[in-house]
């Protein structure tokens, strides 16, 4: 649903739902599988106060409930609906009586319907919320997290007991389902610190949780999905404050294609505008853009590791090192398609190599350290720290060709750091998520890509991007 | 290396190195992690004879070891080299003295050096493989597979004890990492009948091995990788024999750009040609061309799994389900980007969709089942019948949102299979091989994709490809 033209909310106005002191769930239930009981679940971690509202039941595992909000011992930050949509706008009002600051609503029935009842119904919840001056998420939303904390007011199954650790990236999706599919990135040692979905926003949306992060400190990094919203000036208002807060956006925009916006009309009610008026935002902010979603989060999580370090003004230039040939001229196939130069070593450069190389090696870009590399992982961080110590090279890309916990891993970080440049390990290995993987994402100066083509489509945007 | 212009081998020619009745040894060990101890253990699930050959040992691991080749109790079929490249060619002529018809040498040191020496022990090698009418693989090579029968002649790690099931595929490349690496693909549940990796091709190359495909049962399709070899009429040869033979092919041509063309020179003495003329010839025999090394697998599983069903002659008409309308959306405009058309289905098919969805539902394509096919599987797979059965559509696409094995997935495959239409499940989650993606591989009727893009560039070149 598109969000009235009011300006973005202060990052600060949407700390009852970042960063709420306590949460009450109307709907609590026990009742396996029920939304109430899940959003009851995925509290188990949060440090904060949880207030059960159930007129059912008097505790839910050892938690006490309250009949109704009004009965709490204190006003509730904030409030998460798990209720069907007859009751909402009754207890919604009853949050705003209670002193609640925000509240969540999973109810479908919407102005997703395009039906007058329903544009009537999403109003009457926007109303109350501008009123009260509570910040509301949803309608027809899954909720949302904050991992750093614990707070996830939501029904979807994010990791359970999951926090993020260093480099980490914010997810912001209008779509529920997007934001859960993604966010299960952490499975494979990704690092998230949040998962906001906006589904109608009748109060906040995309805009508005995007602006947030900007003062959010664990974010490094934000991987945005989104459908459309009334205002792309607002969008853009947002982009420019967490990019200013020297936080890198990757974004995706649904809808680009006549059919995915007609779909999108029936979907949330959005009107998507102009797929190319998109994309002139996104290059104008700095935004980096991406059209695969399966590459949405390997390419903010290589933003939020790369985002301190220089970047070339130009296309770059990368060198490639490789213990196989084949996948480096592969992936010197793949920087010529993305228009990355992949220039030779200077001759100091190769002299280095070629002392780490045995005599079928390659001591040339791409460098090839033939299968040696593997019973002697140490050649290949000496290759790595020369090819990167050459002022020629702005990256170095390494094809991974399978999957393994290589005991050079720590130090392949460690040389990336110590020459200020990113170096992107490439999974070549069809088991996506074999020994190794996840040790590698979790490395602080690398950055993991499960396809050589998304690697230079990230080396490239990050180079040419603004701010 | 580039192969003589020679006929391609007849496929029974090939029979001792992917169906051989004995496989010997040379430099059998027992020092863990010597490539003579890694290739004697692949052979632990090998039906027929094993000759271990050490001047050593006089067994390894309850395994009688024979002194040399000359005392073997009857001529071996096949012999595995694991020893220096010094001794390489005095041991290859005992190979033809002891009557063997087929070897794989592992050793490198010969034309990928590019020198006068190297390439006169290759010659060497050639020539003794041809004057005994033995079939050599290599040298610098890791080996190759046959998983269907144990027979696995190569130091290399592929899946162990792992069996192919239905809709298998074979992997043919040149470079033995590369194989390696696609085929654990297994460990997600893709079916891998053969691997096969040339290296060198002193002898065999990857054109023999493609043709030698055509009579081998259990393949349904061919993933083939190749930097170049001496004749592109022998490689065109080999394609049509198999696709003759009812076995589609995906290929991915190395050293595309000038840059990878000169790297692969470097690497395996390959002349690897003029991509376009490449690209020309697949489009000729009717191989499906991949870039993308990460979508090369299921682009051939997919291949292997809607080879027997009709294809569409123009380019594809696709319906779309999803449990996510933004994930719908994100379909539409992968389609569009591929020039696949998103029809709307027909009233009869709209009015079958209705009945089985939520009044916040879309019977539409793409339809939007919402979350209630989380909660009730059965509606997914009405709709997916009522989906494929309007003749408007020549496949269906469902995106799939997150990790899990889903109660629904037998009878969409059964749908899918009553129809006689492609259906592709793309795994939108980030959890890439979390629950639910092994099933779902395994299924006979259902294609697995991990991008959006993958998908359709699959569909589309299904649909317009000759043969």
């Amino acid at each position: 649903m598109d969000t009235p033209q009011r300006p973005l909310y202060a990052p600060g106005a949407l700390a009852p739902l970042l960063r709420p002191r306590s949460i009450a769930i109307v709907g609590a239930s026990d009742r396996p599988g029920s939304l109430g009981a899940r959003a009851l679940a995925n509290l188990a971690g949060y440090e904060g106060a949880v207030f059960p509202v159930s007129e059912r039941l008097s505790e839910i595992g050892g938690r006490r409930c309250y009949p109704r909000l009004s009965a709490l011992p204190e006003a509730p930050d904030c409030v998460v609906l798990a209720i069907p949509a007859a009751a909402i706008e009754t207890v919604l009002a009853e949050c705003a009586a209670a002193g609640a600051r925000a509240a969540v609503v999973f109810a479908s029935g919407y102005a997703e319907l395009q039906t007058a009842e329903g544009l009537a119904a999403q109003s009457a919840l926007s109303r109350i919320a501008r009123e009260a001056d509570l910040r509301l998420v949803g309608p027809n939303t899954t909720g949302f997290a904050n991992l750093v904390t614990g707070a996830h007011c939501g029904f979807a199954e994010f990791p359970h007991g999951y926090r993020p650790s260093r480099g980490t990236i914010a997810i912001v999706s209008q779509s529920g389902a997007m934001g859960l599919g993604l966010s299960q990135a952490a499975e494979h040692g990704v690092s998230i610190s949040h998962v906001l979905t906006a589904g109608n926003s009748a109060d906040v949306d995309v805009a508005d949780f995007l602006a947030a992060l900007a003062v959010e400190p664990e974010v490094r990094a934000v991987a945005l999905a989104f459908e459309g919203v009334a205002s792309p000036e607002r969008l853009e208002e947002a982009a420019r404050a967490v990019l200013a807060a020297g936080k890198p956006v990757a974004a995706i925009k649904l809808g680009r294609s006549a059919a995915g916006a007609a779909a999108a009309r029936w979907h949330t009610a959005s009107n998507t505008g102009d797929a190319a008026r998109w994309s002139d935002l996104f290059a104008r902010c700095g935004i980096v853009e991406v059209t695969d979603l399966a590459r949405l989060i390997e390419t903010a999580a290589f933003l939020a590791k790369s985002g301190d370090l220089p970047r070339p003004t130009a296309a770059p230039a990368i060198a490639i090192l490789s213990s196989s040939g084949g996948m480096g001229i592969l992936a010197a196939d793949a920087a010529a398609r993305h228009g990355i130069a992949t220039p030779q070593p200077s001759d100091g450069t190769a002299r280095a190599l070629a002392a780490h190389l045995p005599a079928f090696g390659s001591p040339r870009n791409p460098c090839d350290a033939t299968a040696q590399a593997t019973s002697n992982p140490e050649s290949l961080v000496r290759c790595a720290d020369a090819l990167l110590a050459d002022p020629r090279f702005d990256a170095l890309v390494l094809p991974w060709g399978k999957a393994w916990v290589s005991p050079c891993f720590d130090a392949l970080s460690e040389v990336a750091a110590s020459h200020g440049k990113p170096l992107c390990l490439v999974w070549m290995s069809q088991w996506l998520e074999g020994p190794g993987a996840a040790e590698a994402e979790r490395l602080e100066q690398v950055s993991v890509f499960r396809s050589l083509d998304g690697c230079m489509a990230a080396l490239r945007a990050r180079a040419v991007r603004r701010h």
